[in-house]
């Protein structure tokens, strides 16, 4: 553990965060997942909910201010509206913790599966919730006085 | 780069502090110093001075107060007593950001490698000046209310 840092955050978590620069996106899924086969590098919480990672996330890694979407959630399969338990939590997560908060956007099932492939990194979590999977886009650290 | 984190503490330096637990060393070392002979596990910040290494790192980790001794750097060959300029800097950094300061312990060339040999991790900085070398134990992330 380490002051003043989320203990969640395990050392490989933490090793990926600070690796990631600006754009770069990182995908936090459920315990249902394909995690191992879409992910380009793999960080495993399976004590955690995904909506607590996301929270240790979003305590030190900025969202992306660049872009309308820094925060995509997967649909629903058949009903590309409903907004599951895990998802609410999601937003709920982003307006409390974020420094930049942003509503959620969605992706299609396999839409959300290519996205991840392309992401720095999966972070497999415990969650057992269906739909409980976030992609989150890597912001930037501003100097005071930087626009 | 992460929220309210120290930009000089660089991916591999995170993953290290983060992954080390109670009564863990870490040695922070000059330029000359024979870091890559002596460190189970090495990181560069050749860019840096120690001081400002140990600055960084004593921000989020802990200094053992278990211990009576829990800093030591390396005494001046044939003047046991001096202080050179960067042992000076390092009491200052420990005194103004350490969650428990103490007085830098002392010992001698050779015993100083020795016990970098068994600390977790060596970085290696970019000091120049002589006996830029400190050796730091790691101590505990305390709960509100544990003694």
């Amino acid at each position: 553990m380490l002051i003043g840092i989320n203990p969640n955050l395990s050392p490989d978590l933490l090793f990926i965060l600070a690796s990631m620069g600006h754009g770069d996106e990182i995908a936090i899924v459920d315990a249902n997942f394909p995690g191992a086969s879409c992910g380009q590098r793999v960080v495993r919480l399976d004590g955690l909910t995904a909506p607590d990672v996301a929270e240790a996330i979003l305590s030190i890694m900025p969202l992306d201010d660049f872009v309308k979407e820094p925060a995509h959630v997967m649909q629903v399969v058949g009903d590309s509206t409903a907004v599951p338990e895990a998802v609410a939590e999601f937003q709920r997560v982003i307006d409390t913790t974020a420094d930049t908060p942003a509503p959620l956007a969605s992706l299609e099932r396999f839409d959300f599966y290519e996205r991840s492939k392309s992401a720095f990194a999966v972070v497999q979590t415990g969650e057992r919730r269906l739909y409980g999977n976030l992609i989150l886009m890597k912001g930037v650290v501003r100097l005071d006085g930087d626009g």
